[in-house]
């Protein structure tokens, strides 16, 4: 008769000889009279873990062979399952040293000697244990709300339902994130151990514990019968899975089956649950059999197997949290493209977008790696993406960084955006390298004006095109509101400032509120920039007062125009203020489209919401009447602007035609503003594609205006330094540069672009393409120039301009068709840009930042525009003089220059020289960070033509389908 | 030696007799020397359903007792699943005539003999089988695409995946919709088997046929032991748990057990799997043991198994479709609500927000029965519902439906929303009857100005509240949108108009396309107003061309402003189109809130996506010089808009602090408007709650007002009848009626309100409240006074006041206190409400559409504000002729007067008598659907005060949460 204790990971071991003729410990049912002597049952232990110390004991009661010495070490494999664990936790934490493992145990009642043992072995492993005790009797309805508190909170990875049969439904239990169900119970993890398919899901802890003891048996198990008596499903079911799968044969019975006693007796080992009520003959047993009991009745029972299996709940544990972790890593993309079939002719854009079943945007979230709290979605094709993602991959390296501009355009455009989606779907869909395009979102102005929307166009397009030409998520509106509440807040302050008294201005401003004038944090702000280092509103003297109060301005120096995104031109020069209720304090301002607001520029250059905030703050929306500017912040809005700008900072996630990931955000001018998407699609966008990944992003215009910018004022701003440029160019605009006659949008091409012309495209190449490549090697970049080719271009055309650019620097020059054939059409230029990208890049920027505001300007006239001089209008100069004065001489410039030629005048083409570049004004956009000197005039408001694209669009009320998009 | 086989559901059957010494067809891994003649082991038929007939033929290999005939009959199991399988389709059929039951199979290779048995199958039931034939080495994405083209098609019901287990990839498995999965093999149907919860999966048809036999055996095997033989899971461990369960013992066993003879000796039935290649000699059957063979490896086998497996298939199918009809249907709601533990004192209404944790509005939707694709999410805690829901739950009855009203209000405002709010979470949270709010969205506007948010307050709220008071899912944003498109519209047209000739406007608006000029469709619909019958551009007379071209606004006759969501004072009297560019062009118009846009009161009372298109289009913005009205379809725009407003139509889905549902939609002025939520979501809401439910929604300012509009403009629109009136009423405006002192916003008040007033009380419920509870019996409908305690308010004055209502008429009077308490201070209410709605209501309105505007007028003003009589300015005179003219004579009529008064002076409190109600003027909303006279002067663009609401709100952008918001 012998007794097998495994001794505690801690040392002490406790015996308990029993006598023969005992039965087995709470079996109660079947009370047949005690084999013989040697049927070698042994009981479980009483209470492995008396005596009050820290060291559970753990006793497992196995049949051994006839042995005579007290003491078998049982204890290894609790010792093993700890020490493994342990190993896992320390490289657990050593990667992730803020992370702390977190096992939450949901209980009824308020019994806590389960908490000792499960706290006691997860001391061991270092992990954390919590436990919430619900009443005995409590509901369905308390437990799933508890039950969905810890799905939702990050700090929990593991939870255990320690809950009788009757409550744990299936709401309950099917209510649990199968990623913290450790033990395995939910629907969806019984499935998984039952189809053997581990990778996820969860063994039961209860179920590893038997199946190693199993295991360890010193007669090897193997091939031998195992009977389980008694387990509820699904524990039964699954053990007797794992059982079968380490080669044992497992058969299942219950306390009330008549074959009980014959299947016992053929048994090579015996598992027994719910034993506290049952009873069975020690003489039922086989000699050298196995029995193990579990009772999970009388809980936490003082059996050694509740100790084994509480530790591999720690492992449960730690491998849920690892695995938490894992998710929260990059990992290789496994994303599913969508096929196209491209038609001919190509349909209209609207078809085609329309005639693609996009992905679910959330499907496409978690194929490119985001975790589902990162996103929101904004109904089926879009969502916005959490900027907590930098924290989360702030470790992973960024992809590489490609940069689409383009030659100098015809007025008609030149498909620079149909060639940075053509260029992501061939680089993800066919080369299956991660890459993500980010794209600016489009003014609804021009959707409803002349242009149509700018989603791409052909077989090239971000879907569903409607989607992200009309409201998209609501960015620019956010825009809008947050410029006009700014604009409001201007004119409303003149007004009170005029019509009241210091004194009631202070007691408005800093009113009596419960009989106590105290000042806002914003207020704070202010009066520290006045100097007045007060706190009390009661201790300002008069003139301190009058210094707070009046912010002062000059009506005539109101740079703070309003917008709407509508091509209004009646609103270009208005006069306000002429109602009486506004008693006479008129004046002339405009309204210009919202993608021209500051806050436009801001949204993309932004780095983090504190920066937006700042950038908001820092708005100078004109000047005091004393020359003094003042911002948004002196007008104690910005709080309530970066309110309204909360939801616009993250970018919105949309999908190609081939089911490519794309950004969406933001789109500034890009004469008075830099004409690029934000800094902070492109950094999500680059941790996502990860190391040998592409983010493929566009600059507005040529690449003498866009792509200086993108280089000089966002690289500038991001820190991000880019791998190659693709420098688009079209056998139309080459032609027009080589001396083609004039082309303009709605009238007829001429002939010379439609025939072959290889002297007119010769002479292009060398003039305007050759200078753009310069450009791009003025930063030190790599080329790839792509042709966007047309179907009125021919072979000796394509096979010219690609030979004539290489021999003008490009790394490679490759035709692409991406409009009528997709990604498909657009490899040969995705592998050339994959090799480009494996070089290096010496990028520089083009001026020193600290430079005088003229001689930063006189730099890109020279350098990039090729202008002999450039010569400041007497008002430019005064405004450099006072700009200079305010401090704000080391900001980058953003010149506003026509982008129809690479001079001032639209119509010199090629490449122009001998001119001096007027510099007709200059303005500032403080809080976006740049100076903009105006060469020419600039129109920030579209007009709408005689017959506006709206005519043709339409909604099919029956089937919600839009018409006339384009 | 017998042979089994089960007659055809269509009566032929053929006989395989077997010789003994035969071995079990297609067993040849153990060829043993076969039996005793009496071992009683039967084949496999070799091909049951040769013959080229329609009638397939079941043989199941059942051992039988000896008997001498031939031809068991065992087809009563295939007869019998056919059948029920037969009555259940019928009788979903009849309910559901639409619906055709589609089961897809998808499969590798273009064998179709197994869509030959399924399809037979299938034929007998009425169901529909498609088939979908991949590459025999197809992959593992482009399985996937198909399945998830299938999980997405609502015509399939169920899938098949029969493919090879290679190809059975968790990825592929975990892809299909659990619920489409009718052969129960994705993990959670597998867990689901395996708990035994079969309410949602699926019992795999291979299982069922199986079970089947077996328990119809002969010999009855209930606590006999069943081995199945070579099963690969997951099958081999449902059919373990399904026999199981069913009263036999399941043991499971594998071709290369060294124990298999000995099993199948012991075994009283044999079930063995993948038996194409293996072998088993007849002499280890036990006499009278039951055998059934399948070989899935070998598919379609010949056997009968494969029918009766493809009868419970289609079997699944029916259910699976039936299931898919139940969640379509109606059901009562299993709502988690939110718990509230309510502070003292009261905390602000952003923190009181934010610390209560919305549920995912995902959730939300499906406690309150919504389907997934009805739902788009916009982030965590708002979704557009689909109008689509209409569709579906047209059979279901409405619930009850209930106006909350005011008495005419205090300047402060008396808590018509937070007892709205409050009300909903009373009846659902805590007398758990269905119950939804619908409410307006707020404007922007005066969250920034002077009055804050209007999520309600206290502890009855929407959460989150900035989501409510901010840009929500953006309707606001869509209609200033649309409201300034057609704004600009017009102003370019007469700019267009006033510089082209005839000619020159022809050829722009109706432009040479390839060659050819056609007229859009909406250009048809002009020409048709026009009277000119025309299609082809070129035959239209010049004075045709003329007519067609020229709109020939009067630019001191446009009625359309623009609008802005800011409270822009400045806006209210401009001059536009003074740049240059606009030729001299300039004319003095106006900005008005976004929320006072006609398109804000067309989505309110739009009831389809259709009627809305119709309005817009109907929309007059102004007169020609010949004085006809100039609509937006005149301007060729109202397709635009109809596509800028196409998803503000759909409601947005929140919920209350204690997670009760919650529509947001439209919030029109209440002056010149009708001031109430939108038509739309409140049918979808009637609907949502079903018959015992309801739907509280709530109309702006005093009942004279809001409730009266309600009434006749909105359930004129709509169709819906009302339940009951809930008149909220304080002790302050009570006071303030019985002669208290005047109240001002920004002023403390008065003693009078603060100290108990028993007399001031009683004179105001005598006069105001009893008043605006007969404006409420004038349609008919019961009342049901809920006085809004604050904390001031004795007891004394609260029973007062609830006495008095009731001797006034109303049907109950209770105080409610769900500012403090949320929905447990409302209880009362609930049931007084509850009690109301079960009263008969006699709904009738207060005046015949069809009577001429002058009558309506006066009806209102006597009838409703108790007015002697009206008086009409000229102008006024002149208006109601002209709209008599151009046939708008029938339209409702929605009165722009002041709430602070029953009469047209704000300060005539209590119930003014003798006095005579001026018409200053009438405009027209065509598009919305009304009349509206001008009594006074009404202010449609808020102003800023000197320190507005946004002095204090902030974000904190480390958190990313918002302060100072109210």
């Amino acid at each position: 008769m012998k007794l097998s204790i495994i001794r505690s990971a801690c040392g002490s071991h406790r015996i308990h000889p029993v006598s023969s003729g005992s039965r087995v410990s709470g079996l109660s049912r079947r009370c047949l009279p005690v084999g013989p002597a040697n049927s070698r049952l042994i009981l479980r232990t009483a209470s492995a873990s008396s005596g009050g110390g820290t060291s559970p004991k753990i006793a497992v009661n196995f049949v051994r062979k006839s042995q005579s010495d007290d003491g078998f070490e049982f204890d290894s494999s609790l010792r093993e399952v700890v020490e493994s664990t342990k190993e896992a936790m320390v490289s657990l934490q050593r990667k992730n040293p803020t992370v702390q493992p977190l096992l939450a145990i949901i209980q009824a009642g308020e019994d806590d000697s389960l908490l000792e043992i499960n706290k006691k072995m997860a001391g061991k492993i270092g992990l954390n244990v919590t436990q919430i005790c619900l009443g005995k009797d409590c509901s369905s309805d308390e437990i799933v709300e508890e039950v969905l508190k810890l799905n939702e909170d990050p700090r929990v990875h593991a939870v255990y339902l320690h809950l009788p049969p009757a409550q744990l439904t299936s709401r309950v239990l099917n209510t649990l994130k199968p990623e913290k169900d450790v033990e395995g119970i939910t629907d969806l993890n019984v499935g998984r151990v039952v189809r053997g398919d581990l990778s996820k899901g969860f063994v039961p802890p209860l179920g590893s514990a038997v199946l190693d003891l199993l295991e360890k048996h010193d007669t090897p198990l193997d091939g031998k019968t195992v009977l389980l008596v008694g387990e509820e499903e699904p524990l039964g079911v699954m053990l007797q899975c794992l059982i079968g799968r380490s080669g044992m044969v497992a058969l299942k019975s219950h306390w009330s089956s008549e074959s009980l006693q014959r299947q016992v007796m053929q048994a090579d080992a015996v598992v027994l649950f719910g034993a506290g009520n049952m009873d069975i003959p020690p003489s039922w047993i086989r000699p050298g059999a196995a029995v193990i009991c579990y009772n999970a009745n009388v809980m936490p029972s003082k059996s050694g197997l509740e100790y084994l299996t509480a530790a591999y709940r720690t492992q449960n544990v730690v491998r849920g949290c690892s695995r938490w972790l894992q998710d929260q890593q990059y990992q290789p993309w496994c994303l599913r493209t969508l096929k196209l079939q491209p038609l001919t002719p190509v349909p209209s854009d609207i078809e085609i977008s329309r005639a693609q079943t996009p992905k679910l945007v959330t499907q496409l979230a978690e194929e490119i790696g985001l975790l589902p709290e990162e996103l929101e979605a904004y109904g089926r094709s879009k969502a916005k993406v959490g900027l907590s993602l930098l924290d989360r991959l702030h470790t992973q390296p960024d992809g590489k960084y490609v940069i689409v501009a383009g030659i100098t355009p015809t007025p008609l455009g030149e498909g620079k955006s149909t060639v940075t989606i053509g260029l992501v779907q061939a680089l993800s869909a066919h080369l299956k390298l991660n890459s993500f395009a980010c794209l600016r979102q489009p003014s609804q102005g021009p959707t409803f004006g002349v242009k149509g929307g700018a989603a791409g166009g052909g077989y090239a397009q971000v879907i569903p095109m409607e989607e992200f030409n009309l409201h998209l998520t609501g960015d620019i509106h956010a825009i809008t509101a947050a410029n006009n509440l700014l604009a409001a807040a201007i004119d409303a302050r003149m007004l009170h400032e005029a019509t009241q008294s210091d004194k009631a201005l202070f007691n408005r401003l800093v009113p009596l509120v419960n009989g106590v004038r105290r000042f806002s944090p914003i207020q704070i702000s202010r009066l520290n920039r006045l100097g007045i280092n007060k706190t009390d509103p009661a201790s300002l003297t008069p003139e301190e007062v009058s210094t707070f109060v009046r912010l002062d301005l000059d009506p005539s120096k109101i740079t703070w125009q309003r917008v709407v995104d509508t091509n209004d031109r009646f609103l270009r020069k208005i006069t306000v203020g002429q109602a009486s209720t506004e008693k006479g304090q008129i004046r002339q301002t405009g309204f210009d489209i919202a993608v021209a607001s500051e806050i436009m520029a801001i949204l993309a250059l932004a780095d983090s919401l504190k920066d937006m905030k700042n950038r908001l703050a820092r708005m100078v929306v004109g000047t005091s009447r004393s020359g003094q500017p003042v911002t948004a912040e002196d007008l104690g809005v910005s709080g309530a602007l970066a309110v309204l700008m909360k939801d616009a900072i993250k970018p919105t996630l949309m999908q190609t035609l081939e089911g490519t990931p794309v950004f969406v955000h933001a789109g500034p001018f890009a004469n008075i503003a830099h004409g690029n998407s934000s800094v902070l699609a492109d950094k999500l966008a680059l941790k996502l594609v990860g190391r040998d990944g592409f983010v493929v992003t566009e600059a507005g215009f040529g690449a003498d205006i866009g792509m200086e910018k993108f280089f000089n004022i966002k690289c500038h701003a991001s820190g991000l330094r880019p791998n190659v440029v693709v420098l688009v160019a079209t056998v139309r605009a080459l032609k027009m540069h080589g001396g083609g006659p004039s082309v303009s949008a709605g009238s007829p091409l001429p002939r010379e672009y439609i025939d072959e012309n290889l002297s007119l495209v010769t002479d292009g190449c060398r003039s305007n393409l050759r200078k753009q490549i310069k450009i791009a090697h003025l930063f030190g970049v790599p080329v790839v120039v792509a042709l966007n080719v047309f179907k009125t271009d021919t072979q000796a055309e394509i096979d010219l301009v690609c030979r004539i650019a290489k021999e003008c620097g490009a790394s490679d020059a490759v035709p692409c068709q991406h409009w009528a054939q997709g990604g498909r059409g657009s490899i040969e230029l995705a592998q050339a840009v994959n090799k480009a990208a494996s070089k290096p890049s010496n990028f520089q920027f083009l001026y020193n930042i600290e430079m005088p505001i003229v001689e930063k300007i006189r730099t890109i006239a020279q350098k990039v525009y090729g202008a002999d001089d450039i010569k400041l209008s007497p008002e430019a100069q005064t405004k450099i003089d006072y700009y200079n004065q305010q401090g704000y001489g080391s900001l980058p410039i953003c010149m506003a220059k026509t982008h129809l030629s690479l001079s001032h005048m639209p119509d010199k083409k090629g490449v122009p020289t001998g001119f001096v570049l007027p510099i007709r004004d200059v303005r500032a956009s403080i809080g976006a960070g740049f100076i903009y000197p105006l060469v020419g005039t600039m129109s920030t408001m579209p007009g709408l033509p005689t017959r506006p694209c709206f005519y043709d669009i339409d909604l099919n009320p029956a089937t919600g389908e839009i018409s006339g998009l384009f």
